[in-house]
């Protein structure tokens, strides 16, 4: 016999599928939202649809975002001449926390990885390589993709490929312990990082 | 300014609001949500409001189910002389996992604890006595609450109650390890469990 009701089993495999969630958890999560309040499961449902409906990619810097372009594209506070390149939303979430760099992002939603069959054209480069033509105020692009193999050799790869702009290319220093991940990283060793970095 | 869009924000708020997600888990499943098909974020929402919509209490075993009554409490193949009480339907889950029972289950749906203002009445023990009158062919309830103090204790509290029906009353034997989690136990610690239970 089934060891759930159907409609039990379909919320435990659904929990199942997102990231770092095993059957346990699975069921764990699932039986807690059984138990809760109706609004709370609905509210929870709404937010899952309400977030993918409204959310799009900035068509500047390819963040997620509600409004295009978004609020820090949009902001006039921002300064327009950096721009920081990083490998996803997370790592401009984690950037926005040090409350330290006022430059503009662009979000490459991936690195270079010949192991996953991930090229450069996979990634969000080709629309940064426009938006450097449209943007000629910008003078310096900081690479703040991770410091991992693919995270390394895709900033060296975009480095090689922007030398001839003449745009001041840096990396963000090798503050944060190698093989980590940036969005772990605390907000001192971050500003320190980002201070250190140096042209490449 | 906002660290994310109001739409991102409200998703990583309601995922922070689940058991043993906090907020960096949380930002990692709404961005792996967002990342995906659309139609899987569907898939999730749909499976969450419709597990929640069909899903009630069994009127005998009071587990979570589709149908009323349950698939086990509806079964000829179960034997009807035999009750195991548990304290939630992730226990009924762990105990099917061994394949050997064959009675069916009571669910309480909490246990009696003091230090948290939960009484006799707070859980389903007013079913429980209920159903031992309407089901005259009861002769042995297996008490299967958690080996924990509030586990013990409400095992204790349910022997005396209904110690003069004349049913006899087991508990399963401390095959699990004192302190822990039923739900958690594997096949054989349960299977043990369960052969060496005795009276009350």
């Amino acid at each position: 016999m089934a060891r759930y009701s159907p409609s039990i089993g379909r919320l435990i495999a659904e929990l199942g599928k997102l990231p770092g969630i095993g059957n346990k958890s699975a069921q764990r999560l699932a039986f807690h939202i059984l138990a809760q309040p109706q609004e709370q499961a609905e509210g929870l449902a709404a937010a899952i649809l309400e977030a993918k409906k409204s959310t799009k990619l900035c068509s500047v810097c390819c963040n997620l975002t509600d409004q295009d372009p978004c609020e820090i594209c949009s902001s006039a506070s921002r300064n327009s001449q950096q721009i920081c390149v990083v490998e996803n939303p997370r790592d401009v979430s984690a950037i926005e926390r040090m409350h330290e760099y006022k430059g503009r992002y662009h979000v490459l939603h991936g690195v270079i990885s010949p192991m996953q069959h991930v090229g450069p054209d996979e990634i969000k480069l080709r629309e940064l390589v426009q938006r450097l033509q449209n943007e000629p105020d910008v003078t310096e692009l900081i690479l703040a993709t991770n410091p991992t193999v693919e995270g390394e050799a895709t900033a060296l790869y975009i480095a090689r490929l922007l030398k001839k702009t003449g745009i001041l290319i840096t990396r963000i220093a090798h503050g944060l312990p190698v093989g980590g991940d940036l969005e772990y990283a605390d907000e001192v060793t971050l500003a320190r990082a980002m201070e250190g970095r140096r042209e490449i």
